[in-house]
């Protein structure tokens, strides 16, 4: 039985709404997911990422095998546990890391040799392996080991590129299978990546092939690392219709609020991006009238909220001139307010395409919000 | 009338439980004023510190004038409109921050010429016009201007800079008098600072015309700037008696645990301390048993509280080994939670002295707190 279950499609688009079963909670789609890298999204806690409704987060596999480590993962009785957290995990297996560290890492077919970037320790990361590991700290949803091409690409390292996150894919899916027929009744989930860069031909390619593998959900993988904005949505224009209707598709790391209205109408169920965290770190707000920079002296005054059609614990509690002051005087409650006011600001519009498309208004608030 | 009540006293020493009346609510005394320098005590939001039931925290007028200045904070119709806070606020003149700050300030007869740390420019403070700054912004409780004398301080220096802060109290109280001759029915309230270094004939010459001024209540000043422990129990020992019965009295900068029990002992009734919120940021936890650092490695598997006797949401939420992970991660949530039970645990010894006077037992937990 698949975990993913289309609730509402929307007449003119292909956006949809569904409910996505997990070992820890039921998450309905469309879905934003904070970034919880190393166990913790930044700056927030638990408690505020619960109250706001967030029902899933993503966390990576490569950071947390570093950082604590497997034994005290284990000791914590997995991951949930560590963190604290008793809602749905997905962990990203590292590839995009792999990808960034590029100066570090040298791959080979078996699998990924790199250096820790926290002490230059030695390591070996195979799809078994990093499987594996997910599993064992009870990610909800596990991704398959893949690499992360960067843009812009030659077309041959593309598509060597893509024919190695292939094979990779195959030796994840048959350790994750070997996994599950040890753990009777895991509710674990295991997705597939797309890569092949930007050429449309080896993103069809790796589509069909990664579907034939046979996932619980497909990605999107190598977006929204350079390429134009124009790229992003045309592959995932042309390629979601590649991958099966009723599975569900994921994304990786998208991306704007904007970049959201678009994907989802494209048949997208699932994003991630550290916009918001990152974003309200450096004082940026983001709005339903666009971004603002906090740190900007016409705000020293300015006693109205961050958004006046925002109804988060910011903008009910605090004044832009003092979210303002907290960021010249160097408070970390100017990271945090601007942190949570983002990270809800990206749940509410979810909220609101899930809203529209049930309501068959989705091109109408779509339109509004771009707009703004 | 005076502003405050003297409830229960204990039999056996000089500790007694009190309410003082602000502008912004009732204050159970003896009471912990977290430390929110800059309008924000460090790392935590005012939802947080209401909800672990801080009535009063202490503010910095030194700061506050610099930055972000009295125009913007008369903007948002005060200070508690400007930091979002409705229970009670008081002001520290910026005396000890003149102090801190020696290089940068010349003390005259007439007031304290210096430069600000943010940007070198010229300021001259007096009196007066801390006082009006202060009265201006909506502080509950107003500080009269002193200067903060080092340790160690010749008696030479320590005798001349005690009659100077007597003579700016006389002037801070003229200038407080005029305010609320103009202000009917102001209930802001204005503290006389005790000076004199280590020297008790100084402090004892101090607290007598401090009181014969006239004040709403007294600051022992000039304390935790580096003196033994003994000479500050000796102070407190020895002065406090030469404070009137039934007024209130502050140690300011005072203190740790320990020395909270010791100075309420002692009849004291107001403290303020940055040490729950820097040493939380710096992976120091205060505990029942004593005080522990977070980032040594025998917390790293460690499933166990923070305390096991503690109940804030850091104790009930997470392990030892989380927090122990978000300090080698560099994540700010650990910063956050070791503050926030830090300050809760201040909280919460206050709790206990203030049932224990009124229960009569009082020495006994005092007792049973240092045999821990």
């Amino acid at each position: 039985m698949s975990a993913f279950t289309i609730e509402k499609k929307c007449a003119g688009t292909k956006a949809r709404t569904g409910v996505l079963k997990t070992a820890h909670g039921n998450i309905k789609t469309p879905v934003f997911m904070p970034v919880a890298t190393q166990g913790s999204v930044k700056t927030m806690s638990g408690e505020e990422l619960r109250s706001m409704g967030v029902d899933l987060f993503v966390s990576n596999a490569y950071h947390l095998y570093l950082r604590p480590g497997e034994d005290v993962i284990r000791s914590a009785g997995g991951l949930h546990g560590f963190v604290s957290w008793d809602r749905g995990i997905l962990t990203d297996s590292g590839g995009f890391q792999l990808y960034s560290l590029a100066g570090l890492r040298k791959i080979k077919s078996d699998g990924v040799h790199f250096q820790s970037h926290i002490d230059g320790s030695s390591h070996f990361f195979t799809p078994e392996s990093v499987t594996g590991f997910q599993a064992a700290i009870g990610s909800d949803i596990i991704m398959c080991l893949d690499e992360c091409v960067p843009y812009p690409a030659t077309r041959e390292y593309a598509e060597e590129s893509m024919k190695l996150t292939l094979e990779w894919a195959l030796r994840c899916r048959n350790k994750f299978e070997e996994i599950k027929g040890q753990e009777q009744g895991s509710r674990q989930l295991l997705f597939g990546i797309v890569q092949g860069s930007t050429y449309l031909d080896l993103r069809r390619e790796s589509a069909a092939r990664t579907v034939d593998t046979g996932f619980d959900g497909y990605a999107l993988g190598g977006l929204s690392v350079g390429e134009p904005r124009e790229n992003t949505f045309e592959i995932v224009r042309e390629i979601t219709p590649a991958l099966p209707e009723n599975s569900v598709r994921y994304a990786m790391g998208v991306g704007t609020p904007e970049e959201l209205w678009e994907c989802v109408e494209n048949g997208i169920d699932i994003f991630d991006c550290v916009l918001p965290t990152r974003n309200g770190r450096n004082g940026q707000a983001i709005t339903s009238q666009g971004k603002i920079n906090i740190k900007n002296s016409e705000h020293k005054k300015d006693m109205s909220p961050l958004d006046d059609d925002c109804v988060c614990t910011v903008c009910k509690g605090y004044s832009r001139a003092y979210i303002h002051h907290l960021f010249h005087s160097g408070e970390i409650l100017g990271m945090r307010l601007l942190s949570l006011h983002n990270v809800y600001f990206m749940l509410k519009s979810m909220d609101a395409m899930r809203r529209s498309i049930a309501d068959g208004t989705f091109l109408q608030e779509k339109k509004k919000f771009l707009n703004k």
